[in-house]
């Protein structure tokens, strides 16, 4: 195996040979074999190891194999204890998740503290082909039928092309020792059951059954290149605006395809939509028509699908007393709201107004506009209904839902952004003029 | 099930209620099954079985059976005999290959001379796992991932969407009968093999598979019309032309792609390529380098890669007497050869000359050119070799291969369709002309 697994880092990798390497390392057999060939191969490299204090002991004794092995090979080593359950009750996370972010998060850490090119798994075919079939029986798309990259950003596993039985073997050959994990997770069951009862059965099918594999991910991984250049090439012509908040679909280039739906799917699947039929029927639906996620919507309006996060309420309102009212900045999601003294008044527009102060009822607040609420255009004699005035200048749902109002006395002295009040405009006889300015963060 | 059956025709297949079917029927408990759904359902079909004699008295108690069940439903029944291992061996093909063809030949047939809309076959979902499980296990791209289609041209399987189980159940519950299949084809152990020992494990870890498996092969499958719509766009832009034997693409084309290979794939896999390298690497290939595959071959030529067929030598030349000479035709793979006799020269042209006949020695010949012939093309002095007069216009290496040449005692006369010989044109002491000319068939 030592001869394969040269000329396969020569071939296919050969920037590892000229790379400071970290190997990720568990102390079970395949990271051991790993770093045993790293080492073989003169390789610059240091392991890293994570305490996920999962297993009492049984973790400790990992940790000091791990010191052991290092010794041995002679390489610098880094051990990290993390309170995996901790971190995965403060995130909501699985611990499997949760050991997962703490192990990338670190190695990310190491490698650029200390100067490592790389960091480097030791995933191999066997692991491969039950991450197929796991996702497979869950039910999956391509994207879950690619396998696992060999190279990914700074994340390399050059262990890929190796079976579990090669690598057994030159365990066995080479006397290598190492922990076996006792861990029992609902993953390693499944893992468990695929690789002693469903693998071996289709290894007898077909004893090439790896090297067939291997040649369906690399078919597969060129149609997802297909998949992507296409789905890019969709998404330059349809997305025509893109905001921190928003994105904006044409919808007419969804139109022209032959299947919108596989096209929506691909651009929007990342954002947790599952109600495809729902997001499909969204094209011909009137504006306003909308459909969730959980974490976000797609919303109808007019030529165009606006996708936009469903805000956690950071749209609390704010209350402003007469003392912080001057030379103040109040941040809301639209922007940032400065409050400032003006000797007179210059330069008004949309984000800009001056107000006559002594008109103003503090505490003044700033907050989103609601249903009732009624304002005095400025230039205009009478009032309108706010929701009135947002569909009469064609805002989206989404935009709409953006609104903010600065109110005084629960009068509306500013639409932010929009359109000032006309009972508290500057005259003549105004004695103190307060200017407030939105600036974009 | 006859429900959800009926109510899976209304919304998927809603117009099987007003055609007039086919069903395929073996005497197995799937097309059974279907046949008494039907029936239910007053659907207006009639049943086909193929007798494939490959068991013998088997085959024929599965006829009688099936005659039996046409009496008992009181529908039309064609059965159709067929001698499939003498089709094999004529056609070379494997025996499970031979039946496939004889059945679907003969449905279509069938189809056309009756005027039925549709043919109904009895896959359900558990075959199509089977099938995406057997089709995975050999090695496969995203087409042998897909699934079978409900339907394909006139083809329709109604019920793909249901499971093995559910079709055990009705049966059971309506006390339908149905005959085994005791054949053991290597195809019929392995599907049994996945059935009885992967898929129920599969099953196991996840007892919605079926349903999971169908939102898998519906996410394909849009995957797959991203693809095709993909690939079809840069055909349309790479095909330059596409006559009866050859097709041209442009190198250009796919040099602008991020993963020609993956195109090229696309584009060349139904011809047989296996050695996907190879073909990409003809794009920086100097003119003339090819690759082949069983049945064609792909030749870089100048800014081109030119696909064609390897033919099965129908390149036999042909002799003819004196007599076959005038007013006769004579076919080669460039077209066909008109000869006749002619009062005056005119219309000359690439594809039409015209002889001294008294020149001629008898008989002619018509073969492919080859290295050492010589010719004395028409209005020059001298003589040249054919191969560089290929070379000098340019052809490539397909066009010069398909090259053709009358000649007369071993003396080139024309190269077909290109250019004519000096020392065998009319001259003002021809006595009898001779005007052949290549019409394409």
């Amino acid at each position: 195996m030592l001869e394969n697994f040269k000329s396969h880092l020569q071939q296919k990798l050969p920037f590892l040979l000229e790379s400071k390497v970290i190997i990720a390392i568990s102390g079970g057999i395949d990271s051991v074999v790993l770093a045993h060939l790293c080492k073989k191969l003169n390789l610059d490299f240091s392991l890293a190891h994570c305490n996920f204090n999962l297993r009492d002991e049984e973790s400790d004794a990992d940790e000091v194999f791990v010191l052991d092995l290092a010794e041995d090979l002679d390489v610098e080593v880094f051990v990290q204890n993390f309170d995996t359950e901790a971190y995965a009750k403060d995130f909501k996370r699985s611990i499997q998740m949760a050991a997962r972010e703490l192990r990338y998060n670190w190695f990310a850490e190491l490698a650029e503290q200390l100067k490592f090119d790389y960091i480097l798994t030791a995933h191999h075919a066997d692991d491969n082909l039950e991450t197929f079939l796991i996702n497979f029986t869950r039910g999956t798309g391509l994207n879950g039928l690619t396998g696992i990259p060999m190279k990914n950003e700074n994340i390399v596993r050059p262990l890929l092309p190796f079976s579990r039985q090669e690598i057994e073997a030159y365990a066995k050959e080479n006397q290598i020792k190492w922990r076996e994990d006792s861990s029992n997770s609902s993953r390693k069951y499944l893992r468990n059951k695929l690789r002693h009862e469903v693998v071996p059965i289709l290894k007898d099918i077909n004893p090439q059954l790896l090297d067939s594999f291997q040649n369906t991910l690399d078919h597969l991984n060129d149609t997802a290149d297909i998949v992507a250049e296409s789905v890019d090439s969709v998404a330059n012509e349809a997305i025509v605006s893109l905001d921190e908040d928003d994105v904006f679909f044409k919808v007419s280039e969804f139109k022209n395809l032959k299947n919108p739906k596989a096209y929506l799917f691909e651009l929007l699947n990342e954002f947790g939509f599952t109600e495809w039929n729902d997001v499909v029927n969204l094209l011909d639906a009137q504006s306003g028509k909308q459909v969730f996620s959980s974490t976000h919507r797609l919303v109808k309006h007019r030529d165009y699908l606006i996708l936009s996060e469903k805000k956690s309420k950071t749209t609390k309102s704010v209350t402003l007393s007469e003392a912080e009212v001057i030379n103040s900045k109040v941040k809301i999601p639209l922007g940032i709201l400065f409050f400032d003294e003006a000797d007179a008044v210059k330069e008004k527009s949309n984000t800009t107004i001056y107000v006559d102060k002594d008109k103003l009822n503090f505490p003044l607040e700033l907050r989103i506009w609601k249903e009732g609420d009624v304002f005095h255009p400025l230039g205009m004699n009478g009032k309108k209904k706010v929701s009135k005035y947002l569909k009469d200048e064609k805002l989206s749902l989404i935009e709409k839902e953006k609104t903010w109002v600065l109110t005084s006395n629960n009068d509306i002295v500013w639409i932010v952004g929009k359109r000032a009040d006309e009972r508290f405009k500057v005259t003549n006889k105004t004695e103190q003029i307060l200017k407030v300015e939105l600036a974009n963060p």
